[in-house]
């Protein structure tokens, strides 16, 4: 890509945020200024009740904007990630509250990063999808995509889920568990790592199962490469439910089977130049920066 | 206690169980053989269709049993053991299946050890429980036992729990997770063992809360003396609900307070002579019994 | 204890540490004013130079002062609690540098808080220690006692080290591993708590063993009551070695065995009024405080 | 590769290893009895007194075999993979005691099955090595293969490690911990798997840094991607020391930096048609293989 490759700017912000329309107006009021056709995604425009640009449904979002600008959280970015995705608009992720994994831009820089990176100045990285489809007698119920994860869990009302999962048609095992986590590197930083998942690198070429508080100690987190195909089918439990970035849910029956792989969509997402995944994860997991001064008082 | 101290002695089975008539009867033939005074618990005896042995309520058979032989796994045993725990009665477990935790006589050496035990060759201890009540406005809405655990954990169809804990009064922190296991020291070997949590000798003074897929790294189990007394409130997280022993459930609404302490009860718990909680690990766990003879081909 | 307990007060100081002169001249002389018999700590007297009050070993300080104040880190007080513990002389932590486990005392605070707490306002609490002998050919040949933990480990030049583990003469298991920790509640937040052990509230009657990197995912960290004696043998391994709260160390050989148990003697160390476990470990290990304000963002 | 491609045949078998000899000549005389032309390698040939067939080097053997055989357990494979892997010989593991992660064929199936292997019956796997260089002063002073790990950890004689790890170039985090243990796919059934570190699948395009019971709670293992460069730097510790495959060691000094990437060579290993590495970890961890026909006696 080159200088100039960005002319139509879209801006999604978080729902119901107070305090979002400002910084949202004021952002599109410098693109504008500068030259940008600036757009707003439908839902966005209705909440902060923006009138003087376009809003624009998903799919037009898709078809007619360069990048999308996201004003929010982490979990902003998830939702339109995957809306997103079959279009290949790339994601500029601009934290409102906390620092998030993906969104990395803090909104008091965002008037100064953020021309910068559409003169040109930004990194690009693809990050995986996951896509998942739910078989009932052979037959597919239930399609959705996840850009963290897919998770198969009990009902907090019932006893441990069972579960056989077999990769690319080998059988791996029978887990008795609170469920099992299926993870892109974007969502091992998430849930995953809540149930002692390992961090993966942004750009492994692979995921990665995370059994939930499972009844052998030996079943340990799985990374898988990028071209598996995951079957996890329903074998025990009641009340057992699939999510999917923790924001969908839809419920299974016994001998249903979720099959999970790698989407064949990527998200593009842009970050300022002299991005590293590494100092968001130090911020975010409190690594230590610095040598330890003063190691015999620990 | 001495020879002789056992006159009347009451046999529960585990329910809806294929087989296990049989060895209850020839169990109640020998022992009345012997002299006992043998009585059925009434579901048992219902369920095996058992009528020639009196059929006891649970409150009839603390006040009439010196002890009550539980033949099923430990579930069984931790369902009785809740209902008996006010009266004392001490408990003979034999495991029909697979070996379990508390119930550690197997079914084959039965009509063996139980004679000599009953004639006085036991080791007695006493295992703990915990006693919980749900408090809304406070007021107490629900009260339970629980030999195992007590469970308040979201629903699987629902984001993370929010809990406020404290413990005598202190404030501990703000726990976002997927919930919070207060398990005895029979409880850590269970749900708590698979949450990543330790395991407590059963003679321990104290439990432990295990936090389960808790959003914070560093929200680690944490062992308390037995006359701490744990505020859980529900600050955040729908459709969180409280589970004891996994076996009986309530819902509770946001605010409400689960007050966790050890139970005033004992459950006492009789062994064969030569009893290793040990042993048990070793065989439940797969723990290393024999020095490695080969520790090259690692 | 009662107002006015205190007459003669030792200081301790952390050695070779840069800026601990001024506070400890300064916290003397100001209680040296109050009237107080001010003492200070051989070492410490020869580290930064004081002469004008006495200068006590460890012994003399044990018989002679009411009660020591130590300013330094976790390290030093763990070093001056050994040595005390014997004479019951209670401490009282002053961290300088951050935050301690238990030099909870800050040292902008010190000058406040010390005069109040010598004047009878302080919660107290008696910390365990644990003992460890090392016997060889059932003869003993190294005793020591551990503040924080009693760590039997392998040296990283060479292969696993093979335990057998022993407790009150049950055998628990052979253990192949890095080594074992046996922790008191005080080590519990230190090495052992590296280690994937649990956090053990200071006041359980109970300490705790950890296996460092075991080959069996099974052996996990175990709570024993506080009355138990813990049996440790060498089985397997070269250059394994034993270590008393990483601070001395000594080498043992195939089928040394090490005796670990709850040492007779505790530490008391004094509280400002209010104190709570809770609050330092929330410091410490950064648990949330604060209700999340904005859970979606997560 | 076609049926008819193995020519000479390589033998190799465990050192020091009592009962070795006889399945060892047993399969050189079925080998040559069938006209295939047998080599030892020359360490074995020594060990076990072999003359009637040629003693070669490691270099000779890389020269002139088509496949090497290995029989002993996976410590035999490691070693002669990483001396066989500039050669390209593929490799065929048969295990003389326990069933190893990558010596798959038992000793009594040997003789059925490798005849078939030798045939053209068998899948292919190409398993990643790293190459470890260490740095003084910007320059390299020892170079090192290794098929499962290179672990850099501190001696059990003196306290935490310090360690600076960078990725890339990219600064990750100051590590304080008993050590780092950098894992191949092949390794994180080893030592990582003890440290809490995730399993990878053999064919996944990275491997996994696994701290070793680490000072923060938050470095969790991390899994990055193939053509990742990894530097550890020594910033503190005494008597760290580096070790390959947990075979050969070596003393690293303050301010040393361990160099850590992919190999540019792969070690071919042959299996069995119908090969399932989910199967050898189902063995291996005792994974589940039925479903619970009695979850309710958990």
């Amino acid at each position: 890509m080159e200088i100039g490759q960005f002319k139509t700017v879209a801006l999604v912000g978080r729902t119901n945020t107070p305090g979002i329309e400002a910084p949202l107006r004021s952002l599109a009021g410098l693109l504008a200024q500068q030259g940008f056709e600036v757009v707003f995604e439908a839902g966005t425009a209705k909440d902060v009740d923006v009138t003087e640009f376009p809003a624009l449904s998903i799919a037009e979002m898709g078809a007619r904007a360069d990048v999308a600008i996201v004003l929010g959280g982490d979990g902003t970015m998830l939702g339109i990630g995957r809306q997103l995705a079959p279009y290949k608009t790339p994601l500029i992720g601009v934290n409102h509250g906390r620092l998030g994994f993906i969104t990395d831009i803090p909104l008091k820089a965002m008037q100064e990063i953020i021309p910068q990176m559409l003169a040109g100045q930004f990194e690009r990285e693809e990050r995986s999808l996951l896509e998942a489809r739910i078989m009932r007698d052979d037959k597919p119920i239930y399609h959705a995509l996840a850009f963290n994860d897919v998770v198969v869990n009990r009902s907090g009302f019932s006893g441990m889920a069972e579960l056989r999962v077999s990769v690319d048609g080998h059988f791996m095992y029978n887990q008795r568990s609170d469920g099992l986590i299926v993870a892109t590197p974007t969502g091992s930083t998430a849930y995953a790592l809540s149930s002692a998942g390992p961090i993966l690198h942004p750009q492994l070429q692979g995921f990665v199962l995370v059994p939930i508080a499972p009844h052998s100690l030996s079943n340990r987190p799985i990374v898988l490469p990028d071209d598996s195909k995951v079957t996890i089918q329903i074998i025990g439990g009641r009340d057992v439910n699939v999510n999917f970035d923790m924001q969908s849910f839809t419920a299974v029956e016994l001998n249903d089977a979720i099959e999970v792989r790698r989407s064949k969509h990527t998200v593009p997402v842009l970050h300022p130049v002299g991005y590293s995944s590494y100092a968001t994860l130090r911020k975010k997991l409190h690594w230590n920066e610095h040598p330890s001064q003063d190691a015999s008082s620990l």
